[in-house]
């Protein structure tokens, strides 16, 4: 379902039709195939508001800086330095942007929704750059992305048979990750098979409600034997306190380390959304071996968010570029 | 009388001339009507230190953005994240941005008459962005045009007889408010009458003191009848503790409901210098109402800082802008 | 010897050669004297990352004003926005901004060695803003730029006889100042005698072991009669508190006061790295009097940075200068 309150809004991957994500994908690589100089002229003189209300580097980072090369001006309001902290409602800061100038805005919030309700208030497309623990979509698209390339998939049709035959296996604290939460409800939909593994306390059952070709397998070794993707979450220590599983336990049962991975996987792309805790959920020769494409999704994250920014401000040029991957894809399809 | 020290310096409004106010509006005007590519080339090259001892939001933002709209290279220097916390006087942190090449400093600082003291110490240009319990003046000349626009004046003469005929009723905490006493000294001297509206503990008798026209009235509902313009301003709650009146009281008297304004005041114009607390000064119908005239303080802060960055970097052409401004004024009393 | 692990990172002095010194001298001299808008060409597209662990003003914004100058576009991590407090380490936090398009790396971190670990692990130039108690390069090379300046050696080679003659007292905490230290590991080696001076628990014995002209003076008016440049650091109250020296007898016993001054020194130059506190290491008088050089050490911090950021990403226009630097070095020589 399209967002209609605010065209080129990302709330969720829920929102997106596959014709969406065919476009999105085609424009991120019309962008990235563009001279710097030619790219820095597309948003020159339009204005972007990040609006972060909890920490970030890579995201905001990579908004910023997508933003800068396409010649947008940028301006950054975090709780580190203004007037959320004193007591303004997101309402009230959404308002104030736009009649600054800001035509679109990113936003990272705690609270599940925010989003929505900024682009509902402020008729502004907005992006979600993570939203509590339900959703960050840019973060799929730039997973997606990361998996078509190293998985060698850039020639087949965007459509529900795209990762027909894939299995991503997502570990972790699924419970607390909107990452893994936007994967799942993405990737099947585009015809991959998903395993989320991990212990109760961290994946509750109600996970494979998510999406179709979503399964529990609560033995990591049992998922990796399966997948062509290995995708690890970060671990926050102190949600392992008070578990059963304690910090050892959960290393020896869920760590992604160089043994499993040759043994298991010896062909799977590795992935993390970051930021990632070596020793913890990972072994460092993992993280920076071959199989590792962590800095990919870092890269893509970077186009896959000037494509979204293009998205919501020129939303012509993007149009435009459907088409052309239309007309693209059915001349795939007669070639097929 | 006009800021030797430093020309182009904003301290207060007691030193703006009223040719001072009809030039700035004028240039306000001009900027406004200059397309982005033309506006982009008048500072470029140039460059603008933010200084912010305090948070902001709406202040800071529309500052850095006007700068940018204007070509200028900007960097922040707030005191979260700079040697401020290790002691550093002003003066110093002053030498060192004109060192660095700042042309103009915008400052926002915890205490009174700090803008003056470093205009002194560095001869730069100064903006006071807000300093202490003091002044705001930006604050007071995007006040002042969002009148002018939504009471229609703009065809009058900017003179001592501008705002005749009106009266604006500021409510709220006016001992703590440097916006509430930048406004009371201004609007007076343009032929405005101001009222003054809030429980003594927040409003202390000598605040007729700051201008000619003001009046004291306690009883908030006398005052909306009369009032042309209904300024709110923000309750600290923090504020009201220890005050005979509580929370519950405080919004009984004064918070500005739907039902008052259709009864009291149906037409006149809402203000507020944000940030504000729907439900307690102000019933969040009413921020969003027809009358509310919110948002548009909002863009003429963009508007005017920008005007107020050229008059202090490219004084020049400020100068041409109240030239043409005469002229027309002249013009404008022979029509009349 | 020069760090191959990644051309133009700057990690200490000690790894400058004095052909590195000359070269980056008239790399400083041919970009200051060059228009800004040919300057702002240099570096257009190209991305700089300023990556700070620790607070700062004067560093920060001048390699921030520095790279966009030169057309560059920045991005700042700090500590107090980032995924830094969600404890990824420096390695991915270098790695991703890598692989978001940074080409270099400002660093400041309060671990020792944390640069040379950075630039091993991205192969990016990294230029050491300050590593704990370690170096800080770029300070010492624009307090070289000062000296030169300022004492009127400009005609002079730059050779291990550059500061020939030239006496530096540094005095106050020496034992925690990488400022300090890249001073004492530098200047000997262009021909100056340094002079440590400061109370024992501020200055032990082992700092003479830095370089090869350097001499311990317990005595504060026995180092000021020998100086020509006078260079005096911040002292930190509570580094104070513990020792045998209160901050009066600190003062009495080591303030640069304008009495001393005159009578001891009335031809030195006055150097201080920032922040300072008057009235403990210096008197206000002397900061702001004719032979303070502070302002210019700022000046030349922003001037001398931005070199530093033209060697790391255009090295070949670096070479260029260097050559014509040598002939003009050769042409010098013959005429001495």
């Amino acid at each position: 379902m399209p967002s209609l309150y605010a065209p080129g809004s990302l709330n969720s991957v829920a929102e997106l039709e596959i014709a969406d994500v065919r476009q999105i994908l085609a424009l991120t690589d019309r962008l990235e195939a563009m001279p710097a100089h030619e790219r820095a002229s597309l948003l020159s003189h339009r204005r972007i508001a990040l609006l972060f209300y909890e920490s970030s580097t890579r995201t905001r980072t990579s908004f910023e800086l997508a933003a800068k090369s396409l010649g947008a001006t940028t301006t950054l309001v975090s709780d580190k330095s203004s007037s959320i902290e004193k007591g303004e409602s997101l309402k009230d800061t959404g308002l104030t942007l736009r009649a600054l100038g800001a035509e679109c805005i990113v936003l990272r919030h705690p609270a599940s929704g925010a989003p929505f309700l900024l682009a509902r208030a402020t008729g502004l497309p907005v992006l979600n750059a993570g939203d509590g623990m339900a959703q960050h979509p840019s973060q799929a698209l730039l997973d997606l992305r990361t998996m078509v390339q190293r998985l060698g998939l850039e020639r087949r049709t965007v459509d529900k048979h795209l990762l027909q035959g894939i299995t991503v296996a997502i570990t972790g604290d699924i419970r607390h990750s909107r990452v893994a939460r936007s994967n799942a409800m993405l990737l099947p939909r585009l015809g991959a098979k998903v395993l989320l593994c991990g212990p109760p306390e961290l994946l509750p059952e109600e996970a494979t409600t998510l999406g179709e070709g979503i399964e529990l397998v609560r033995d990591f070794e049992a998922a990796l034997e399966r997948a062509q993707v290995v995708m690890m979450l970060r671990i926050q220590s102190e949600r392992l306190s008070g578990l059963k599983l304690d910090r050892a336990g959960y290393i020896e049962r869920f760590q992604l380390t160089e043994e499993r991975l040759k043994r298991l996987a010896p062909n799977a792309v590795v992935m993390h959304p970051g930021p990632m805790i070596r020793g913890l959920e990972i072994e460092g020769e993992v993280a920076d071996g071959p199989q590792s494409a962590i800095e990919d999704q870092v890269r893509n994250g970077l186009a896959m968010r000037a494509a979204l920014l293009v998205r919501a401000l020129l939303p012509e040029r993007a149009a435009h570029v459907r088409r052309v991957s239309n007309e693209q894809t059915a001349q795939d399809e007669q070639n097929a």
